[in-house]
């Protein structure tokens, strides 16, 4: 099936791991874009979050929150952290096992978000929540 | 204490509510990056990650995932989702109450990150992931 992530998951491909446990593994981006910049996947193959097994994205939620706390608290010494993860080629996925990106940030270092926000009326925010809601 | 998401989740300020349960809250975004953007919160208070419960953040998690699935899967026809959380000002995050954006995508919308990936020798990961072990 020719997974990267299933293949460090199984040990067959090396990875710098830094967390490991039952359920999920935590590893450093080999593209990192901030120093420190990690990935945490469940062990269980998912290609996106409908395959997700729900306690696997919240164990892989979890771990992801401790990483960002050890990444500011600690030797690392972040000024923030942004989590991140894209579901989807459209969404900017290139690896189909799910995975958490834990970016390290400091001030000036060039990473970020592209985009400009509108500001719709609040009928047309509630028409786009009504519809939101009736596929929930 | 002023806090805008407290003031929604108590319903003394208006939101556009899209999902509430016993710990969470999922409402649109008023400065949409595309349409559909949502944020998902916890009701109990936390400034970010290092003082969220780890409960309240699985949960959060938890619905995010289902709100991906269903911008993905339902009247939206998002062709993918982001899921993006700001932990501290360097981040950029606004709002000093946990939240995690729920990003529909559809090509060419504009959205995306900004940032030049480097290639770090496996001897400069091996070492990082050897800093970021010992700080959890
Ligand atoms: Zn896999
Ligand atoms: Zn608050």
């Amino acid at each position: 099936m020719n997974c990267i992530f299933c293949e460090i998951v199984s040990g067959r491909s090396d990875a710098s791991v830094v967390h490991e446990d039952e359920n999920v593994m935590a590893f450093m981006d080999i593209r990192p874009w901030t120093s420190g910049h990690l990935l945490v996947v469940p062990k269980r193959h998912a290609s996106g979050l409908a395959d997700l097994d729900p306690g696997d994205g919240a164990a892989v939620f979890a771990v992801g929150q401790r990483l960002a706390t050890a990444l500011r608290h600690g030797p690392m010494r972040a000024q923030g952290v942004n989590l991140f993860l894209a579901d989807g080629i459209a969404a900017g996925q290139e690896v189909f096992h799910v995975h958490l990106h834990v970016v390290p940030r400091t001030a000036g270092d060039g990473f970020g978000l592209r985009g400009m926000p509108k500001s719709p009326s609040r009928i047309a925010l509630d028409q786009t929540a009504g519809v939101i809601r009736s596929s929930l």
